[in-house]
């Protein structure tokens, strides 16, 4: 079944006797849609428009299958070795998952199953709150503040853990990291975990700070920066207590979440600096551009540190204009969620295929009009 | 950290104040030993010694590796579809997992967490107590019969599920679908998990069970009969009502556990039933000859329908048999729990392998002497 007939059947309290009474409460998360058809622009779930590196090409078409019949490493030390190089830290501070979404799972459970709520943004990753409810955790959203700013001394209260995307998600805005480190000196007692999916699109990591604060968890992916969405692969970064917290749930849940092709090709592919900074400026400069376009055409965006643009228009609304794109195969993503209800989440493709995006929106009627 | 090193920690409480109380009390399960070194002689993880089909090998080397950039399809539609063909069920009757390890963790979130506690077998996969520690389930161990013989009439009492493998690890035996039909006759209030991880070395797999009862839950993998363990798929076959929990528990912890190099491998897999007769008979046959030449050197064998043989010796200790193969080595795999602490369980491999395993065993100076 779909991941909409699951959610549908969820809602319908179509359940069966069988289920255990803690699954029936559940509201599973509903990623962005994988069209099956060709011929989409896709620019609704921030996938990298570009390729992975040729070196995880290679290390796949290369691969010596027959060495498949044998369990892939659990400790993934390979792996663990190319990530502790690259952020210049131990492999024992750094921990590797099915994506980051099995990492940020064995994260809520390891840390956030606490007598106090966990503080996390009003408008985030949506992701979030499923968890809380899988691993039954109180949460509280705190307010942004103006244009969805995030702003950190509002998470000066009892807390059993603070967690925030930086740059946040869907609103597309950083913080600088001084910010981040003001708030680790005041909040000592709970695990702050900082969500960087998205940081290579121009925002400064706070992987630093974990050699000074044994509470900062940084957990990034390989899915938007790397281009291996397809290959599920997400990894934190953080004091060895916090690892070896993550180790003792993934080694109580999976021993072996990693198959032997995805720790090989990520390890190559973290490797590859040249054509990472390469694709990842491309899209920086392409995000820009759309940015000025949108504004030209009546948009207002958000400051945006990522490979995406949360916009909205002056006049024009989001679910017309979402609609109007859909029906021309162009696929953005949209929010019902009251507070962002008006804005559009849209993923940086190639520049051939924003300007394909901005020439559509001049053909909308409502804009040629203006 | 390594599996080992957690174990170490947890054992030591050498815990921060950070994780949860509920973390706190894990047991991590133990893998077999997967070593780095060369020249080793692997009968310790009930691997295939056979590589996978060539045609999974085919789609691996072929890749079309710029897809990457994507995510895997989260419905993994492909790979059920393949399944279901394969078994001769619906695709609304199939889940698929990160390994059968994964699909077990969320059997046992699904459907396990119940007023009356879980049966399961004495001596079974010693994964399931941990995933009842890491839910919070309550379990009741029922003692298997004369040679580890598992019972069904045993069950024939107040539960919140039951779960046993069929063939049973470590103990190699297979119980006939009869009794499980009648299990499933009596037990119709909770939700009956069959392990198969080893159904396809002799056997009979309940899948046609579970278009009569839908309470029955089938596990099966591709890390022993296909040769994938280095793949990390498994499935279950059930009910659509069983499938529609374990769907609502993975969208709540991971959406794409798949990445796409397993969705499509294990889908050109499954489909290459030529090979995986010719695979799997070779197994047998050389599984046969390793129990005849065993009998000879003194061992007793249970009667095994897997791809690993549970033996003793008449006289000689196991844990030192162990450490004689270690010191050739030749890994096996040594249980200390009492009760199966004087048996070695020994995976099958080539023929040439278990010649090697039995020439090495007929130089052990006391069976010299005997």
């Amino acid at each position: 079944m779909t991941n909409d007939e699951v959610i549908r059947a969820n809602t319908d309290n179509l359940m069966s006797k069988y289920w255990s009474d803690a699954i029936k409460r559940l509201t599973p998360y509903v990623p962005g849609e994988q069209p099956k058809e060709s011929g989409i622009t896709k620019l609704n779930t921030n996938e990298n428009p570009y390729p992975p590196s040729p070196k995880a090409a290679a290390v796949i078409n290369g691969f010596d299958t027959a060495k498949l019949r044998l369990y892939s490493d659990p400790d993934c030390t390979q792996l663990k070795d190319s990530l502790a190089e690259h952020f210049a830290v131990e492999r024992k501070n750094v921990f590797v998952g099915n994506g980051s979404d099995e990492v940020l799972a064995h994260t809520f459970a390891a840390f956030f199953q606490q007598d106090h709520p966990l503080l996390l943004p009003e408008f985030t990753y949506s992701f979030y709150p499923v968890y809380c409810n899988l691993f039954d955790i109180a949460y509280q959203q705190v307010p942004l503040g103006d244009e969805f700013k995030l702003n950190l001394d509002d998470y000066s209260q009892p807390n059993g853990g603070i967690i925030f995307a930086n740059p946040n998600a869907p609103t597309s805005r950083a913080i600088e990291l001084g910010e981040i480190e003001t708030l680790l000196t005041r909040n000592t007692e709970s695990v702050v975990v900082v969500d960087e999916a998205y940081v290579d699109f121009g925002a400064q990591s706070a992987i630093e700070l974990t050699k000074r604060f044994d509470n900062l968890l940084v957990i990034q992916t390989f899915s938007k920066s790397r281009s291996l969405a397809g290959m599920r692969v997400g990894y934190a970064i953080g004091h060895e207590d916090l690892i070896s917290g993550l180790e003792c749930v993934k080694n109580s849940f999976n021993s072996y979440p990693l198959d032997m092709l995805a720790i090989e090709s990520c390890s190559a592919a973290i490797q590859d600096t040249a054509y990472f900074e390469e694709t990842t400026q491309k899209i920086i400069s392409t995000r820009e551009w759309t940015a000025e376009r949108l504004s030209e055409l009546g948009f207002i965006n958000l400051p945006s540190k990522t490979n995406f643009l949360f916009s909205r228009h002056r006049f024009l609304e989001a679910a017309e204009l979402m609609g109007y794109l859909r029906s021309k195969k162009i696929l953005v993503r949209y929010f019902s969620k009251p507070g962002i209800d008006n804005y559009l989440r849209i993923s940086i493709g190639t520049q051939e295929e924003m300007q394909l995006f901005i020439d559509t929106l001049e053909q909308h009627p409502d804009l040629l009009k203006l």
